[in-house]
């Protein structure tokens, strides 16, 4: 595998909307190769107060992924793999409730937009509230085999995944299903719960360094992390809660089995 | 408040096999004092050896939670709090395979029974497969202010919660619905999944040290778990996982505006 030391560089002003089969590249590498992307907030922008208010910003506008980057010589039949070597957020980030969205609908909400600051790895969302910062991407994913799925949508190309633990240290592994695999990135957050309970997260600009390879010939169905102590499956295309978690756990389970040996009582039993 | 040295005992041949209004101490003791449980194994020393398969045990004979600990002065209104001091395992623990249950099932499954070797603090399933001990109690409840609730359901009194963050370090918040409260534990996993994926964790013997005190007046609606840096609330009384994940994030948030003074919009921003 070729291996580089000179970073690649990938514009904030080159970016998608959208993942499909047909991708032109902003970028051509070589797998081994690092790339820096800048990537757009998820407002693309249009947030720079709390006063810019959800219903007042075009939405059609939103999770621009910087790219798409062309890994010569990957393959349909390939897996991608996307190590996250930095996550740099930038220094001010914001986070929006829409009223009827969200697990406390109920309780009747204002639009509001809150800004926060980001400084030294801590997120501070006003005098009071401080926390640490968890820089992850929300937004990762390459070509598809045919469908056009816009950037706000995740599915077995990747996509808008919001895992995060998408983060410094993790790989991202995809299915190469067009030549050059086209990866696109975006919609960094300073920090996210486990979910978007409220819609976003702490949204922000940033920029993301990253190393490219291409496993040839392995065959993966969904999007896995890889973290230094844990495989991390998906049931992204699965709109129920319920059904997700069970094409995650079957993931999981294929992979013991496929790939450790395991039996499937095994493998049911260690997760 | 009172605070004792001395440790009083329940044995584990002091046990229940549900939650409900009456319940008749096994013990009493004072706000403070350091209580020490012997807790049996979840099939309730039926599994033995990797022979002993599901279909052979007599399953009205699982999850009994060694108590009642009647807790002087805990009256309807007040929460209870266990701090969980120690949990300690015994040496040997089983998990199981039930044809038909878990997220698996779909891939055929043989009846199966697994024992795991627990020694410092590493549980070993096979001669390939160790993974660290995450010692915590499934079960952990008090008298309900009407129902009966067998100790293999979970509500608002508490019971099979098996929340894998009860462990020690954790204390668990529990609403008095009866005067002394009357406390149960039992079920302790020496350690389990995010979820119970095949019905079981590795289900084991052993004991478990706790402290009791009394919040008086403090009316708790769900159980709460506090651990160091965080309060884990519980959706528990949903058989939908979604409706569970909103319900988990309702109190949540109606942690953060009553005990914090969040607005419920930043509240809703901060989840």
């Amino acid at each position: 595998m070729h291996s580089s030391t000179v970073e690649a560089l990938v514009r904030r002003d080159q970016f998608v909307w959208s993942f499909g089969p047909d991708m032109a590249p902003a970028i051509s590498v070589e797998p081994g190769d690092a790339v820096r992307l800048e990537t757009n907030d998820c407002f693309h922008g249009q947030v720079r107060s709390e006063l810019d208010l959800p219903g007042t910003i075009d939405s059609s506008k939103v999770n621009a992924a910087t790219g798409p980057i062309e890994v010569r010589g990957a393959m349909p039949g390939d897996t991608l793999v996307v190590e996250l070597l930095e996550v740099n957020p930038g220094p001010r980030g914001a986070a929006m409730v829409t009223p009827g969205q969200g697990q406390l609908a109920h309780r009747g909400l204002q639009p509001t937009t809150r800004m926060f600051d980001v400084a030294d790895g801590v997120v501070r969302m006003n005098e009071r509230v401080s926390f640490p910062a968890r820089p992850m991407v929300g937004v990762i994913g390459v070509a598809t085999d045919g469908e056009i799925a816009p950037t706000l949508d995740a599915g077995r190309h990747g996509g808008n995944l919001d895992d995060n633990l998408h983060g410094p240290g993790a790989s991202v592994l995809l299915p190469v299903r067009q030549p050059g695999a086209m990866l696109a990135i975006g919609d960094m957050h300073a920090a996210m719960g486990d979910g978007e309970v409220c819609g976003t997260g702490v949204e922000i600009a940033g920029d993301v360094l990253i190393r490219v390879g291409v496993l040839a010939g392995v065959q993966s169905t969904w999007p896995l992390a890889v973290l230094p102590d844990a495989w991390v499956t998906h049931g992204t295309a699965h709109e129920d809660l319920t059904a997700a978690v069970d094409a995650a756990c079957d993931e999981a389970g294929r992979l013991l089995v496929d790939e450790w040996g395991f039996t499937v009582e095994d493998a049911l039993i260690f997760l």
